[in-house]
């Protein structure tokens, strides 16, 4: 009996001390924070790689690894899994121009002229509404909306920033956010020197936040006069922030450019020293062969527009030409109130048939290329290409899953074509920015929906009985 | 206590005797099949009427009523009732053109030049792999597919279509459906007399079905030749069925018909008689003003397809001009291989913004002349106007609920900018065909699903596995 006792004491000795931590310790698992295991990593790297049955590692804001499950499995222990099997994997999209608090204003007026499109409805219904809580509620909005659709990056262009940028935070959005220069009193700064102040104010507070990029944004050449874009430029420099502008968007504005200053719009605003790596111009859909040499030379990123500028009438940007000269082009969507979401899945979609009836060439923009866009060249054309745009390690960890379930996605062929010619915005099933999970199964994880429908609600009836005013 | 017992047995009596019917009776309270009540009717008919909190009525396969709820609800004893608050509700959408079955091809071959596309992957995957098996399965996803995004009629040109016609008919749509005739050998038939033969039977067995409408489709004028289209005719007049053609969608083939005949693509058509109200012609890219009025003239229906004439680089359809004449142009998907959905408020939205675009005006096409488009303006496209295509007292019950109850939905400040520019396939909720309800919370009824997945992906194994060999 006494040695059964010894022998059972030995072996529980044994149990207790011996377990394979050790073991594996020699083999040098890693502990990561996340993994996304399984599904078609769509890498937009250089190579372009596209992997079956991946593995990405995630530690706190960044990607440490990217390969197959087989290769990887074994290497890390993720303190949390997401199964990504039956969907893509991609990097976050990056919408590179929008003015995120216009949703509220969606839809309030379309299929009019531009003129009157302004001056009856954008700018009284902007005139007696816009407020910094409405840019704060307006904002989180479009963050919803747009988490919802893939979008993890944005680059925006309004009033009152700095309430845009606390919306963008408390939703984990990553932004570029650009307060509004003006000749004449915006709905925040009565004149271009208090909103050249109220910037300064606004970058010294947001600078270095991990999601907020600050940045000023004058708003177009023919509503900045030459001696503020001067200004805006030195204040850049000075803060070493980006500039955002609309720039060459329609044949009238060249016109009236060439007037007033001897000058079409990007040679006035070389002349002024802003073209420069810093700018991100938006539209530029005139723009001749010469122009679009001078933008890729002197490292300037564009956001093209090509839902808003069909819908506006303003033409169509040379995208295909650009692309050649090694210009780095962008997508975006525009504000709600021009096009009427915030769905770069349908931008990717129309920029792909667009160009291609444009150059009549089917071949003229692949989808791939309207996927790179969405992702690695809008990084590239709003200078975060070392930060995001592709899944790589190093890279912040802005991924999203796209379920490829749905029926009328099958079969799959080919995952570019998929992507950017079937996948919708609602086939978007997880986000994740800078390492955290901001949507799960299309469930927005950081936004109270409930108390923001009540928020836009209210607005809307506001906005409605003051435009019957 | 007598007294008091009496009392009782006197007021049972009343209870049991008089009750509210005859006096409801009085009131004529009709007894109908289903309601749908609440929410916003979009009724497209001639006054495009918008009813707030209304209330649609439907006995049998038709609309008997259409009207407030406040108006209606006394009128009617519903046997069934369809809450539609928070929702419009709209006419089934009308996809004139399309190759149903041909979803099993998705993506399969997209970017190139259209030589390529069809000689490399096209052909040889149709002539290896469709069958009247195919044909059933392919339908039956593109049914699946169409009821997910609002589609209740389409008009579709391919190969068996007998066996199209049974996936139709079993997924309750309602359709037009074209068997192909071509000069050379097709999947199904070898010559056109062959085909023409198929036709007949296929006319015989279906004519008078409530869902389907037998025709032809004589290809293309570059695919059939004047002698066989002139058959066509003969056919059509004698069977009393449309004509479905591709026409005029690209300059080649203008140059071509010229070429070969002396005359470009429509006027060669109307030489040989073919111009009629039984024809339907797909794209029409390639037409001058006397051309349009021609059209216009013999009662001609146009399908236009602006996102394949993009994709495909064909060039943009004169509509704003059709319409202006006074031609009939219903919108339209083209198949799945080319565009790569069949998604009409895609079209609706990229049909709106195409012509904005081409024709330099932002009040070229509006959002209600693209829904118009898509429902009553597709009817009379397709010959079927006076059977569907509104929300009016006698026509066929096809109708669809659509949700506005999203996030990205809000606020409603326009119906029609809100349903063409903001609302997607997938916001569909409810869709009733012919009186009967098709798909619920968007729940297809009558189609099993993991079915229909397995027979698709055993085709797309059999497909890629053709096209590697």
């Amino acid at each position: 009996m006494k040695t059964i006792r010894w022998l059972f004491a030995f072996l529980l000795s044994i149990c207790f001390c011996w377990h394979p931590k050790p073991l594996l310790a020699k083999k040098s698992v890693e502990v990561i924070d996340l993994a996304v295991i399984g599904g078609t990593l769509v890498t937009m790297d250089s190579d372009y790689r596209v992997i079956e049955d991946g593995y990405l590692a995630i530690r706190g804001e960044r990607i440490v690894d990217v390969g197959s499950k087989a290769e990887l499995l074994r290497k890390y222990s993720p303190r949390r899994v997401i199964d990504a099997s039956g969907k893509a994997v991609l990097p976050g999209l990056i919408n590179s121009h929008t003015h995120a608090p216009m949703v509220v204003f969606r839809g309030i007026a379309d299929d009019m002229l531009l003129q009157e499109w302004l001056e009856k409805y954008i700018f009284p219904a902007e005139a007696k509404n816009v407020s910094s809580e409405m840019c704060y509620w307006g904002a989180l909005a479009g963050c919803y909306e747009m988490i919802q659709s893939g979008i993890t990056t944005y680059v925006d262009m309004y009033y009152f920033e700095d309430a845009c940028a606390e919306a963008t935070a408390a939703a984990g959005m990553r932004a570029i956010l650009g307060e509004t220069i003006l000749d004449f009193p915006a709905p925040d700064n009565k004149t271009p020197e208090e909103a050249i102040a109220y910037t300064e104010r606004f970058v010294d507070k947001w600078k270095g936040h991990p999601l907020i990029t600050p940045a000023i944004a004058p708003h177009a050449p023919y509503t900045v006069s030459p001696e503020v874009l001067v200004k805006v430029r030195e204040f850049a420099q000075r803060k070493d922030v980006p500039v955002l502008i609309h720039l060459a968007e329609t044949d009238k504005e060249v016109q009236e450019i060439l007037k007033r200053y001897g000058a079409r719009p990007i040679a006035h605003l070389d002349k002024l020293g802003l073209t420069s790596n810093r700018l991100i111009a938006a539209h530029v859909v005139v723009a001749n062969d010469d122009e679009i040499a001078l933008l890729a030379r002197r490292g300037v990123g564009v956001a093209h527009n090509p839902q808003s500028n069909m819908k506006l009438a303003s033409g169509v940007a040379p995208v295909a030409k650009m692309l050649k000269a090694g210009l780095a082009v962008g997508l975006g969507t525009d504000g709600a109130a021009s096009n009427n979401d915030l769905n770069l899945f349908e931008e990717m979609d129309t920029a792909a048939k667009l160009h291609k009836l444009h150059n009549a060439d089917p071949t003229a923009l692949s989808a791939r290329d309207a996927l790179t866009m969405a992702t690695i060249g809008g990084a590239r054309a709003i200078h975060m290409a070392d930060e995001i745009g592709s899944l790589e390690k190093g890279k912040r960890a802005d991924v999203i899953l796209v379920d490829l379930s749905r029926m009328s996605m099958q079969p799959v062929y080919n995952i570019y074509s998929h992507l950017v010619y079937a996948a919708k915005a609602s086939d978007v099933h997880t986000s994740i920015i800078n390492g955290q999970v901001v949507m799960s199964a299309r469930r927005v994880l950081r936004i109270d929906e409930g108390k923001l429908r009540m928020k836009i609600k209210a607005l809307a009836r506001q906005i409605s009985s003051s435009l019957a005013r």
